[in-house]
């Protein structure tokens, strides 16, 4: 099965340099366009190759870390992570920043929506592509090298070895979460580094030029809206294509790691239950139900871009992504009814035979799905939520914001409802693998929902270039038509990422606690995660306040930067004077080095508090309260992620409400009172909502890596060792 | 020792009522002050009326649920509990009532400082007294009728019985349960109730008022500003007193609920280990420490009282609290001493002998001391978080309110920190009894930190009524100065409150185990609080859910009365043109009436949900959920209680230090700024943050109540039974 997994990575790799291609071939319009683009483009590289820099560095100084205390093994497979995901992340800032232009350029000479929807979304299906391929052939490197080689689990891989300081554990699983880690690290750093780069951008631009100038968005006279733009292909799309890469490796490691510890102390059992085919079948199924998925995706894509193009984009996508979970769900089905059916599964607790995985799947795709309309019915100006914000606004800011975090606030609550039943219901159906399966099930059609979420920021930087480069109004109408298009089906992708988080956190704690189980144990834990302990209690207050202080820290590294931006941008303002009658053009250049600035010099904090403070809690004071902090963490960050993912969204939407011409439309009151709660809502949906899910995954990962070391080794149990 | 519980409870409440009418007393000034007083008192008056009327309903209601479903003892020590806590914050309301006016008189005669600080706390000190008064005398009851008669625990309270529907329970632990019930119940409608028409009228009035109108804060033309002032007597005050009579209560029942559930387990097991000397000690322990509390803060209040005035506020004020703590130390370590020496401790987990649980209670006073300190550290104008969102107000609003929110997130660790090390060193002196004596020595001197938390808003509204009846500025001045020293001290109490109940519900957690173990069984519990799993899992995401939600309804419930009081009060000085100039008089009572119909028609339910919420849980998925669900929801509010009362404290002194002159001061962009930002932070600080540690406390103590009904009865064991 592995071969088949790693012709679905070389075909979704293939596509993606076939499309990568295809674009680039395209004509990239105008000379005022093409210097516009160059502009952003020359932005997009220099800030990755610098972010790139400080990740290289402290990727290797980790991997160091590991090899040493771990194995080296570890290590090599972190950097192999590190290695995928930061290369999906480049690609698709490569490719969006090739697409803009090309987009815009497709609109300016067809007019036709259909044409240009496809030229975006060969542009974004590039991203998608890519971070699925990387994915897939990344693991399949790790099970090559690492001993995973042909149809079946090398039996060798399941058996317990010691490192050099006399550790046991086994190698299979520190290689898999080494890898998981790699990825993790590298989408922290993406998103983290890139989210505050785009809201820095954002937020000065708007609160300048907006607000005080009164000019209107991507006008070329606003000194920070090329960092604007490089903003949204280094965070929108470089960032979000690692989280989403991070999130798919994620959910498959967490039940590939969870199948290895419960299946390894079945197996050591005295008297085993499962047969040793069995076992096998079981962890090659997730990472096979995952290369289904891509090459259901490859059809998906492939569909929409031969077919005739239409003028209804919302339809295409929408069949795109129909056609590629169809595909999916009926290839996975077949594929779980011949690979399981005939064996003994009840012992295992599945209760729908060789079809309980699958159905527990689907029950986690329901759940994505559902999570995804729910945000919608609490962001999106159809419906009650929103338009009470935008009423609100009437009566000024204060109300406008108080207004829309009540909305946040309480638009948490569904959702975790239907994760709530999801987790209840898959691990119902098939146990903690049910519980793993759903998260994958979410995920599994990654390809297609990464590409429709890259193709709005390519969408929205194509308009943000017609309006440069001063372009027929008709240009714009047609990018800003793919745009909005864009924002809606984005909200499913924001569902499966968290709502996956959620469930593989859940199997991630199950193989923390495996991994402190004695060999052959197959009667339960060493360790319970018991909230009556103290210690466990101690760990779940403080790991709820970790993403506290998490958010904090990222909402006020975009606030510094902002202001700076503000300052600057209002600098320009005054000391140029030509800028705003068109005369003398802005210098673009230091707006774009103070949002880099600060994007380097403020990401590594969050990102090495996500990796440093479960280690160090664990050689302090153990494996108990490690377990209660990442619980505390998992159920804090979710909340969190919600809440900022949704206030922030409805403040937006609240504005474009506004904007529409409603409660007095643009230049009222009521308009520039919304104004400030979308930029407070800023920095909230799209730096520190898309990052909480990746701290959940590293906190879990690292946990699971070093607990073997800290179990033994801890300052509590020494002690009270020396105590009595 | 019941008799000395009862002792300390009378001389409390005697002192407080020796206080009220030497209040009531004095002097109220002149006509025009009179008037204004009368307006407030009548508003505050109505109000409590009317909300007591609703509440008495629905505790009755509840009380007839407990009474059929459990006991009826329950039921009645329900409504013990509610008749308690609905009397303290109803004579805290009429002494504040009563109090302002005079302390403004008494600063317009003397102008001293000294003079009028005493009438202020002398004032305050009812409220605290009948706080702690009330408390101790309702359990001192509930002993007494229900079988607790004399020196030592009757025996047959810690037998199990059976109810009509043959579930069986411990009546004792049931009766204290129901008692500290009807007390959360009750805090939870006036602090909801209270905060919803405080803030509705304070956002109304500040946001035209101050914002359009550019009129002072208390100026007597602005037509919401008597209601603002009835909201500090309703809010601030009865909403304070009922909530720390909660706190209080709830610290005391978890202690004496957990011990009996401990004990019990160990007396009927087939070895007991502790004699049942020892057992009746220990369940007396709490209740004699606050009984010496009680009687310590009545030194500290008489000291203050009794000795010349000086100039000197906050000294004065510290004098007070720190003579309270150190008579409440200094006693208890004897009392503890004398009444556990001799006994074998170290079956208990006692490590320091008889003077274990007062160790651990000292370090929750110091835990507490810290978190008190910390809040300070970021919501106080000397210190950077502060003064950096003050600077942030010069790039706008929006950065204001980023700038705010980073701060309070970033806020929650450290006093998190603080808590969970009371948590593990309580523990590890003295057992789960340890922590929850902790709990108990935070809120043992809770008389003079009431006291002192209710002499400020006196204070507050002297000064409305000062500036209302155009007095001289210096008596504004006065009463201004007093009321800053009250902001300060203040912050010690809210750290009491948070942490007590983060370590309370610990104890809870216990006991909720506890009372689904088997009779006997000393072994361990039925039943884990163990996130792998899933149902407890499940239980932990919708419990982690629940704060947010409740959060929301409170937020939006002010928002929704606030809008209509920014509609109304634009109205006014539409419709009513003299209002302005001074020459025609606002409509003072439409603004009371619209608070108060926000207040009585939103506060239900958010109070029904904390009840509700649990029930319900129970008896469709059973135990394991609700046991999670009051982990998530306890680590959530938590977190959500620091976040919001430290992010409305920095805004609301932000601007107070841009109002100092800084940043352009008063008028200029950065205060108006400031002003939006204390005006959204105004719903978090005094509406939702002190709601938070009550709904915790209501939900762990209903689920406890509860649990025997739905352990046996809930659909999921049916759903389980019926499909094999």
């Amino acid at each position: 099965m592995l071969g088949f997994v790693i012709i679905a990575a070389v075909a979704a790799l293939s596509f993606a340099a076939l499309n990568f291609y295809a674009v680039k071939r395209m004509e990239p319009g105008t000379e005022a366009m093409q210097e516009i683009a160059g502009a952003i483009r020359e932005g997009a590289d220099a800030f990755i190759r610098h972010e790139y820099g400080v990740i290289a560095k402290i990727a290797v100084l980790i991997a160091l870390f590991l090899s040493a205390t771990v194995a080296w093994y570890t290590g090599a497979a972190f950097l192999i992570g590190a290695l995928m995901s930061g290369s999906a992340g480049w690609i698709g800032m490569k490719i969006a920043t090739l697409a803009n232009v090309r987009v815009s350029n497709r609109a300016r000479i067809t007019g036709s929506i259909g044409e240009t929807l496809k030229v975006a979304f060969r542009g974004g299906s590039v991203m998608g592509l890519s971070v699925g391929g990387f994915a897939l052939l990344g693991l399949a490197l790790i099970y090559g090298l690492f001993g995973y080689l042909g149809q079946q689990l090398s039996e060798s891989q399941l058996v317990i070895q010691e490192n050099w300081i006399g550790i046991t554990f086994i190698p299979f699983t520190m290689t898999v979460s080494g890898y998981a880690l790699g990825c993790s690290i590298i989408a922290m750093f993406d998103r983290v580094g890139g989210g505050i780069f785009t809201k820095a951008a954002d937020m000065g631009a708007d609160l300048v030029g907006k607000t005080e100038a009164h000019i209107p968005e991507d006008d070329p006279r606003n000194p920070a809206t090329i960092a604007d733009n490089v903003g949204d292909n280094v965070g929108d799309v470089a960032g979000l294509g690692a989280d989403l890469l991070e999130s798919y490796v994620g959910a498959l490691i967490s039940s590939v790691v969870l199948s290895a510890y419960m299946f390894y102390t079945n197996l050591t059992a005295t008297s085993g239950r499962i047969s040793y085919e069995l076992v096998s079948r079981l962890m090659v199924y997730p990472l096979t139900f995952a290369a289904i998925g891509a090459l259901a995706c490859i059809v998906g894509i492939a569909f929409l871009l031969l077919k005739k193009a239409s003028e209804h984009p919302h339809r295409e996508l929408n069949i795109s992504i129909w056609v590629s979970a169809g595909c999916t769900l009926v290839g996975s089905g077949f594929f779980s009814w011949f690979f399981l059916r005939g064996y003994d599964l009840s012992a295992l607790g599945f209760k729908l035979g060789a079809l309980s995985p699958w159905f527990a799947a689907v029950s986690g795709i329901v759940a994505g799905i559902m999570i995804g309309q729910l945000a919608e019915l609490y962001t999106s100006f159809d419906f009650m939520s929103t338009k009470r914000i935008a009423e609100a606004s009437r009566e000024g800011t204060a109300l406008n914001i108080t207004q829309g975090m009540a909305v946040g606030m309480k638009s948490v609550f569904y959702p975790i409802i239907v994760l709530a039943v999801a987790a209840i219901l898959s691990n119902a159906i098939a146990g903690l693998y049910g519980v793993a399966m759903a998260a994958i099930g979410m995920l599994s059609f990654v390809i297609a929902t990464v590409s429709v979420d890259t193709y709005g920021p390519i969408a929205d930087n194509a308009g943000g270039i017609s309006e440069m480069s001063k372009l027929d109004p008709s240009v714009r109408k047609i990018t800003d038509q793919l745009d909005a298009v864009g924002n809606t089906t984005a909200a499913i992708g924001k569902g499966f990422a968290i709502g996956s988080a959620g469930l593989a956190a859940l199997s991630l704690f199950a193989s923390f606690l495996y991994a402190q189980a004695t060999p052959g144990d197959t009667d339960g834990f060493v360790l319970n995660l018991n909230f009556i302990d103290t210690m466990t209690l101690a760990g779940g207050l403080v790991g709820a306040a970790l993403p506290f202080l998490f958010s904090g820290i990222l909402v006020e590294a975009v606030a510094k930067a902002a202001r700076k931006m503000v300052q600057e941008v209002r600098r320009q303002f005054r000391e140029i004077p030509g800028i705003l009658t068109g005369e003398a053009k802005p210098d673009y250049a230091t707006c774009i080095t103070i949002s880099s600035a600060g994007a380097l010099s403020e990401m590594k904090l969050p990102a090495l508090l996500s990796v440093i403070t479960p280690i160090i809690s664990g050689f302090v004071l153990g494996p108990e309260f490690v377990g209660g902090m990442l619980i505390g963490t998992t159920l804090s960050a979710i909340m969190l992620a919600l809440y900022t993912a949704n206030a922030g969204g409805a403040w937006d939407n609240a504005k474009k409400y506004i904007e529409q011409g409603h409660h007095g439309g643009k230049g009222s009151e009521a308009h520039s009172a919304s104004v400030v709660g979308d930029t407070v809502g800023d920095p909230l949906k799209d730096t520190v909502g898309p990052s909480l899910d990746i701290l959940i995954k590293i906190m879990a990962v690292i946990s699971l890596i070093t607990v073997s070391l800290f179990q033994d080794y801890n300052l509590i149990a020494w002690l009270g060792n020396m105590l009595g």
